[in-house]
């Protein structure tokens, strides 16, 4: 009986989480922004590549590493030049889930196509004064041209930033990491540990859940961090960024942020917005209080340490498998 | 009987060939540094990891880059905080090859180890002020200890600079890429195209294989860069490097460069030591210029790329995929 009314639990909690969460999608390809396998290929090989980059060290790898998981286990982003970054690097793996929101800590970025396109011109970024410059460096590569072309067959001159953000928006619609939790919801409650969720358990009737739900356990909504307490106060970030508002303008944005994916989130330190906190539970304890005004036990904390857990999937074989890339030189005839 | 000349023609060739040349080995371990599967997978994570340069940009894939057949793709490589580096970025694939003689442009390092130990401290490389940081930061990484236990199971402190050379040197020693060439090597004359064959011929006749050969058609002694002409005026180099004169003060020195590998050399432009040719056919022909004091023409330079073309090989897969870093926050309990 004892064993009966777990299961009964289990279902219970099940039915909850389904509620609140889905599992991943194979691509995250949409009717706006479908992708073809031509697209994804060119699009795998311009984000591996740094010599677009105005000093030829930046590709978008250099800021979203495969063996970070996608990020670059820096507190803030750094760029050409060894410019720094006002923000940490979110990882791009999942991250084309949030259509419903804009891109960015801040939400100023359209879509994961417009994000790749502003990064050209982004001054710490690839750091070029203009989209020209762009297009310069691509078509001194011979052997994109054929790929190009390949991508976009109806288009008479293919390079152009718009392909470009179209292409590599295509590739990161591919970056999906199903995770045990994906085949949790899909029914195999054995896919999570008890402690695993116990900790989904609390990770919903504390409250987080309210915040980070839907497919990405987050990337759905805009909240000021720091509801309850400064959020400096209890990450020690030195110059508060404004958030939201510096976009805006508007006073109700003042400290708001996207609330970020959860997914990976083991495997993406350091924490926060500017890369504050190091360690995740210290991220958990700064949430509880700052978000929900609560003070969580060790318990708790690590039973939603061992939840996030579930939520790390492997990485997908064409980010953990580099590209070559076409050379620049003498090609092969 | 044409066919059989023919033949005849191309196992004389072969015979020749093989007096030069040497097919690749399945690894470059040697009696002195033989290597273990726990220190090529942990000198695999190091190579990759920029966690613990100076302002964690930089790994030596930073560099070395698996997209571009371990180079950087630039004239002269960019280390930490930007910083220029004097000479263009060899590739790691195969040259721990070039045991008998130093590596480096200017022969200035001992081994791969010794290289690798180096690059820690070199100020536009790690830039590391003294080997105690790079200890420091490999130790805040919590992941790294079982790693470096496992494989140096008999060191009471594994964290040591020596280690890190020695693990990651590992892993260089796996890094081979069989070719079309070896094949031929190995007696598949079919393995190289009739112009590769050709190609080889002249690399032969011409005079080039006196200097590149040996299993790294290359990469076997020292020699002047421009003993027909100097050098600067057929490369348009703006300030010339007055090669291993530097390291060793000897006026026989002056301009005197290692003869570089030339495996997968179709792969990895820019050439020369400071990146300051493009094509792979204007390389060749100023070869011909400064070394030998000859004009190639058309003809015998689409020959000798296409026996060049036969010195690229698939790459590793343990190159190509990249691993896993542990994360230097909390680590799974
Ligand atoms: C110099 C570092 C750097 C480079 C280069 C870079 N990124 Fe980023 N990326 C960042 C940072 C930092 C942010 C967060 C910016 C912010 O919110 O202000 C970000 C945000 C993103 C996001 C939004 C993620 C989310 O969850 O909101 C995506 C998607 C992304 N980058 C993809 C790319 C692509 C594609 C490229 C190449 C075209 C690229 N990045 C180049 C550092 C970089
Ligand atoms: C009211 C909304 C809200 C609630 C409730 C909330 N969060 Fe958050 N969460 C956010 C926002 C917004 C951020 C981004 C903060 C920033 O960096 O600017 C965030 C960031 C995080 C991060 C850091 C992610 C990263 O990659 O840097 C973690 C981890 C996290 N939340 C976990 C939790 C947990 C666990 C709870 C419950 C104890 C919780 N959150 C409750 C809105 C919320
Ligand atoms: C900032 C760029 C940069 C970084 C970081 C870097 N390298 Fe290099 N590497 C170079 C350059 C440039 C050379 C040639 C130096 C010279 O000859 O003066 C080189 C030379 C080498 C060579 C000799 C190749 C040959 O054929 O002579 C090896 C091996 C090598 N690097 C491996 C590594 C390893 C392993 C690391 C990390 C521990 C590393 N490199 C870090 C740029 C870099
Ligand atoms: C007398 C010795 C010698 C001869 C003969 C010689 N080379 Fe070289 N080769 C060198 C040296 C030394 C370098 C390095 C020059 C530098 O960059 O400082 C080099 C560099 C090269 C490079 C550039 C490699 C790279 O990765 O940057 C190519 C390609 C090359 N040689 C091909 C040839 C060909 C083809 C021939 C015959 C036509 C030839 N060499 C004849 C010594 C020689
Ligand atoms: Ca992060
Ligand atoms: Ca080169």
């Amino acid at each position: 009986p004892a064993a009966g009314l777990a299961e009964t639990g289990d279902q219970a909690l099940l039915k909850q989480a389904r509620q609140l969460f889905k599992p991943l999608p194979d691509n995250m390809a949409t009717q706006e922004n479908p992708i073809s396998p031509a697209r994804v290929e060119l699009g795998r090989k311009l984000f591996f590549d740094p010599r677009i980059s105005v000093d030829g060290t930046v590709s978008c790898a250099r800021c979203h590493l495969p063996q970070l998981y996608g990020t670059d286990g820096l507190r803030k982003a750094i760029g050409n030049h060894g410019k720094a970054n006002p923000r940490n690097s979110p990882t791009v793996l999942n991250a084309a889930l949030q259509g419903a929101i804009a891109a960015h800590w801040r939400g100023d970025r359209k879509s994961v196509e417009d994000q790749a396109v502003q990064a050209l011109v982004g001054p710490p970024s690839f750091g070029l004064a203009k989209y020209e410059d762009a297009i310069a460096k691509l078509k001194a590569i011979p052997g994109y041209l054929p790929l190009f072309k390949a991508a976009f067959p109806r288009d008479p001159s293919p390079f152009t930033q718009d392909n470009w953000g179209t292409a590599i928006g295509a590739y990161e619609r591919t970056l999906v990491t199903p995770a045990p939790f994906d085949a949790y919801l899909k029914g195999n409650t054995r896919a999570l540990s008890p402690t695993a969720q116990a900790g989904l358990r609390e990770f919903i009737s504390v409250g987080c859940a309210s915040c980070h739900n839907g497919t990405g356990v987050g990337g759905t909504m805009y909240q000021k961090f720091g509801r309850f307490e400064d959020y400096w106060k209890l990450t020690g970030s030195k110059e508060p960024d404004k958030g939201r508002f510096d976009v805006t303008k508007n006073a109700a944005d003042l400290y708001v942020f996207k609330v970020p994916i959860l997914r990976n989130v083991v495997m993406t330190p350091p924490y926060f917005h500017d890369g504050s906190v190091t360690e995740l539970p210290d991220a958990i304890r700064i949430m509880a209080r700052a978000q929900l005004g609560k003070t969580l036990s060790d318990t708790q904390v690590k039973q939603i340490v061992a939840f996030l857990e579930s939520l790390t999937g492997k990485l997908p074989e064409n980010f953990q498998t580099v590209p070559v890339l076409p050379t620049s030189a003498f090609q092969a005839p």
